[in-house]
């Protein structure tokens, strides 16, 4: 049958069509998903445009805010989505991307997600959901194992219990976040006496009942905006999520922290969480989680780790040793989209002690009832898809050495990048990797050297029109399209803290190879030598003196 | 290429493998992949066993917590997923699954869908999304524009404005609900004098600064439970959110809530929102909400309208009169995982003003930087899927028309079953269908009337031994897994408001037809003819003095 024919008016009879008869083979859409199927590599490299259009360019295509009158034809709309919206979507999976935390995806993560579509489950319950809930609690249980490796027992008793939760399954990090943070505020003004606790009545009541002058949330300068997201949402307000100075590994420096806690207390201000960081966003650099797990433990605080990126780390026998610590946390976020390979939309938060997530519980009368296993009766979202099935998938495909394989390759891999920039005269390593993130700008050798001898003024201002440059530079290439960093904004020690950016690449992709780097430096170079940028270096050597 | 050839081992060349090369077609996962595209009824048909499973037995399947140390041949795990999982699924798209708001899905979605996967894009930002924050950012115009219908030049000024959002695309009508009663909250207790607003300072200095004895939510006492989720979760605390009571048909009592507001405001307690809604979750009823608006607009005070499910009646000729009033909505929760036939997953949140959700507006270094057009700028969530493309291509593919027709034989078929219900001697209908959901129970003519003239003891204890009755047909008929209805408990003005459990249709699913219905109710009666169903309505009889 024609697709011309399916939807030509609506008529009831056409609609059910719809809902009962797939795509020809041989339509638009019937031929796009084989060709999906078959090659999606080829697939992306044919659609999506390289060159960089105009975002207000593309937007006029996405001007009109009324929905049509008529039914469109399915092939029309997909030509529209091929033509409009994938030729001009970002090219993720690329190699030669490099610049954000989303990865090319194994083959299967693809029609095993059309299963997921196919069944639509809804995990908020039972009901709607069956054996995806003990699935999902299966895959909440893995992770809490990979973390803190917990007795048999332990995971017989607590992992399908109807009354408790070992974890939250999530949309993401920021979810996983404000889950942890959630109960965790709830934990610290908990039921006491004729207090029914925050939950019911409330942070005012609570403070009063508990006697506190203040919240506060303890975490490093490179944080999350998440966990700023998470202390607004939650009523503590972003001004008590407290920011510690690192030190020039961009680590917290736990001298600090363990200053700062005894100074709230003092202020009568309580701490209801302090926050290690796996993986930083900006500088992929590890929070030494052992001594601060020593700080909360002896102040009773509520220890949670932002692994949201790092936490596969965990896989690797070599390099898991540098998340000491991590078990001692009350309650860790992980990210699937991320280091696990799955597709966007699947985060994790697991906590060590099962009743810990007992303070957001929940219930309703048509849904998540008492005594249900219901998963929604610890979650923040409500209805959720299955996305579990991906995740349980991928720990059982991969296995432990597989994600071994991959985090290892990618700490190498940016390791040899690190080398390379370090070997390159024009180009200045401005954070070494830890695990698989670096940054980086280009600064001749003249400059640098001359740089570090400047006075402050100078230095300010030259790094603050090299700053200028960075950003041409990412912005360029971007545009271009072969190849993506990001950019970030540090202030390293070895500059006085000034603010510099940089470029931020992020080593994941498995099929990224030190020859397409080593590409990508060149043409940052290229980028460089354009008449535009060649005259604002110019103007940094003059400023320095060197010109 | 054999599967079983696919991940033999860890090693880097199979982890390669899985990346750039497809499942082969006669694999199995190629197999399912096609069995899917080309008869998906056929395959749910097929692999979702019937009869149910205890769930303690299906737990046994999902019981290790330990992540697989070697890699999984992707056929046996693939094999495990039909098997343990398909089959235990819920199988939500039939017909006569008429218990939850999710139902069968338009065949275009399922490839559509892999088009997303595959691009993976992330909505946070523009440089991992491109086209698609334009496409969101229509979607929510386009949704803005449903309710609102703004003139051209307010979507022109507003639509694709760096600097505001009309709304939120998130993951699900809970998260919309959070996204809006944030911003009400963080506008309630805006900045002012030397006071940097709540998001900045916290709810005590908010409540400080403003001199409030208190916050409140108020709503019918049917209101969803993402509102009492919401209320803990921004501190205010569940006590906090006010439950009016309902008239006869489970709209709220206006005259109520206008007291409550007038005596909360003599309290020195201040209302951040009053939420109406359109479609509640166990009767389907709307909320008078012209009048609802007169009341906060005269005491300024947010009106938000949750309609999550009842949203796209608005498309309906007919029926939009209904919802008279949402227009003036501050802000409008609307699923369209639900009544717009997308996969779960995706929820929205307007604002009327363009300025509201600029409340909870947040920056980062590396991304959503001041000045972007990036999406995470106004989000709850940060990194998301670009489940907008279903969503776009549902109002194009299925139009304005389309939906009209999909929302009117849903309102009519319920209007029919209720009919049904009421022809029947021994069934009693309990709320009719104001929109496309009502409920009922099992319930002979002779008990009935013997209710009505009960004293009021022995009404409350029928009722509570027929409400055992009503969970133990719907478990059985559950259990037996030909058809679905949900159960829910109400308090009838009919009964004086005793607890009654009913059982709950939905009746969105365009291919349930009467015939279906029908059945349903004839497998309820053949349940409860079984031998103990008999004996406890003996017992009822006995009581009431009609033995």
């Amino acid at each position: 049958m024609s697709e011309r024919k399916k939807l030509a008016k609506a008529s009831l009879e056409s609609l059910y069509r719809i809902f009962t008869v797939p795509e020809a083979p041989d339509s638009t859409l019937g031929q796009i998903d084989r060709s999906i199927s078959q090659n999606l590599a080829g697939f992306l490299q044919e659609h999506i445009v390289a060159a960089e259009r105009d975002l207000a360019d593309i937007e006029r295509d996405f001007a009109d805010p009324h929905i049509p009158e008529q039914p469109t034809f399915v092939s029309d709309q997909i030509q529209f989505v091929l033509d409009k919206l994938v030729a001009q979507s970002v090219h993720i999976s690329a190699p030669s991307f490099v610049g954000h935390m989303t990865s090319a995806l194994p083959y299967f993560m693809l029609p095993l997600s059309r299963i997921m579509m196919a069944l639509n489950q809804n995990l908020v319950k039972v009901e709607t959901s069956k054996a995806f809930t003990p699935m999902e609690r299966q895959v909440i249980g893995m992770v809490h194992h990979l973390i803190y490796q917990q007795s048999d027992t332990f995971y017989q008793r607590w992992m399908h219990d109807r009354g408790h939760a070992l974890g939250s399954f999530c949309s993401g990090g920021t979810i996983a976040n404000l889950t942890a943070l959630w109960a965790a505020r709830n934990n610290v003004l908990a039921p006491r006496g004729d207090f029914a606790g925050l939950g019911q009545e409330g942070l005012l009541a609570g403070m009063q009942h508990y006697g506190y002058q203040g919240l506060a949330i303890l975490v490093s300068e490179r944080g999350h905006y998440s966990l700023g997201k998470a202390a607004d949402i939650l009523g503590i307000g972003r001004r008590s999520l407290i920011g510690i100075e690192t030190d020039a590994n961009n680590k917290i420096r736990t001298d600090l922290l363990a200053r700062k806690c005894d100074e709230l207390a003092k202020q009568n201000i309580k701490v209801m969480a302090i926050v290690g960081i796996v993986g930083t966003s900006e500088t992929g650099n590890v929070d030494p989680l052992d001594e601060m797990a020593d700080i909360a433990a002896e102040r009773q605080i509520h220890f949670h780790v932002d692994s949201a990126w790092g936490g596969p780390t965990l896989f690797s026998d070599k390099y898991r040793s540098l998340l000491k610590g991590i078990e001692r946390a009350d309650s860790v976020t992980l990210d699937a989209h991320k280091q696990l390979y799955v597709p966007m939309g699947a985060g994790i938060c697991v906590f060590r002690n099962p009743e810990t997530l007992s303070s957001v519980e929940h219930h309703a009368e048509y849904i998540i009832r008492k005594g249900s296993k219901d998963l929604g009766s610890h979650t923040v979202e409500g209805s959720r898809p299955g996305m579990a099935i991906l995740v349980h998938s991928g720990l059982q495909i991969i296995g432990r050495q597989g994600y071994e394989l991959l985090i290892d390759q990618g700490i190498e891999k940016a390791r040899s990048f690190a080398e390379m920039i370090k070997a390159e005269e024009d180009f200045e390593l401005v954070t070494e990797p830890e695990l698989n993130i670096l940054t980086y700008r280009y600064l001749p050798a003249d400059i640098q050297q001359a740089l570090l001898a400047a006075t402050e003024d100078s230095r300010i201002e030259a790094n603050q029109r090299l700053n200028l440059l960075t950003k041409s530079i990412q912005k360029t290439q971007r545009g271009l399209g072969r190849s993506f960093v990001s950019r970030t904004r540090l202030n390293p020690v070895r500059y006085q803290r000034d603010p510099i950016v940089v470029f931020r690449a992020v080593l994941a992709n498995p099929l990224t190879t030190t020859d397409i780097l080593s590409d990508m430096l060149a043409e940052q170079r290229e980028i460089a030598a354009r008449p535009a940028m060649l005259a604002q270096l110019a103007d940094v050597r003059a400023l320095l003196g060197i010109g």
